[in-house]
């Protein structure tokens, strides 16, 4: 088992890491869509339900301008639809939500969040929890074998 | 369940969602210290197993100047050490390791790369692995009793 100084071993053409370089790396390739703190917290919103371009000012901190270019970059990108919706006796407004795209990163931000509330927030100031269970909710690496995965037991391949 | 209209229901005295705002967010104060693409991808660097600023540099696509802000902000945040080592003949140089809190960023690290996997780079062209079994790792969402839980099984609570 590899320890924290090495904590990913290397496999076939990866090995020795001096041999290659991460270019076309997905990590990289997911920030540059979502690119800025700000990106982030419209996207926490969206999951918490906002839809109105409004409350994602007011509840995710960043002015109207910064706000309208985030949404735009991220409804450009696939990750939030802009669309059309009225209220009864109301003139038809835009709403924003969430793309399978978009709701596709909820393992991300939970992760991030989990980080967040361990090592930097006492905690944390809201948990999420299954619906079922009441049981709170982390992301865990698993394999598709379905194994609890540790950070020494990884391992890196190129793809055939 | 919830619909991707209302992703994660809310509970006690987060209902309703205008009654409250995301202050003291964890997914933010995460952000505030991983705060650039940068700073990701040096930590995707010291989980491939780099220690040395000059392959910092060369791996991870910054230049000197940047690389050595962003590693130093790491250091200063408790996510990489950085301590003196020797090789045999040589004189003694720095390296910088992942610590337990560094570390403990790996789940949220492996969910944004098979995001990136996933929508924006053809499936990728590394993949993480279980060096047990070999099976592809993912970060999946699970409460503590290890139910797998879909995006729309979930509902934020108050931290009491």
């Amino acid at each position: 088992m590899a320890g924290m100084d090495d904590p990913i071993a290397m496999t076939g053409v990866l090995d020795p890491r001096s041999g290659w370089e991460a270019r076309h790396c997905s990590l990289a390739s997911a920030l540059d869509v979502v690119a800025t703190r700000t990106a982030f917290l419209l996207l926490r919103e969206a999951f918490y339900g906002t839809t109105r371009f409004d409350d994602f000012v007011a509840r995710a901190g960043a002015s109207e301008p910064v706000t309208a270019a985030r949404l735009r970059e991220l409804v450009d990108a696939g990750l939030l639809a802009k669309e059309p919706y009225r209220e009864p006796g109301q003139r038809t407004r835009m709403r924003y939500r969430l793309t399978e795209k978009g709701a596709d990163l909820l393992p991300a931000l939970i992760a991030l969040m989990q980080w967040g509330d361990r090592w930097e927030n006492d905690g944390g100031r809201v948990h999420v929890r299954h619906a079922g269970c009441g049981a709170r909710v982390q992301a865990q690496l698993r394999c598709a074998e379905g194994h609890a995965v540790g950070p020494g037991e990884l391992e890196l391949t190129a793809n055939a």
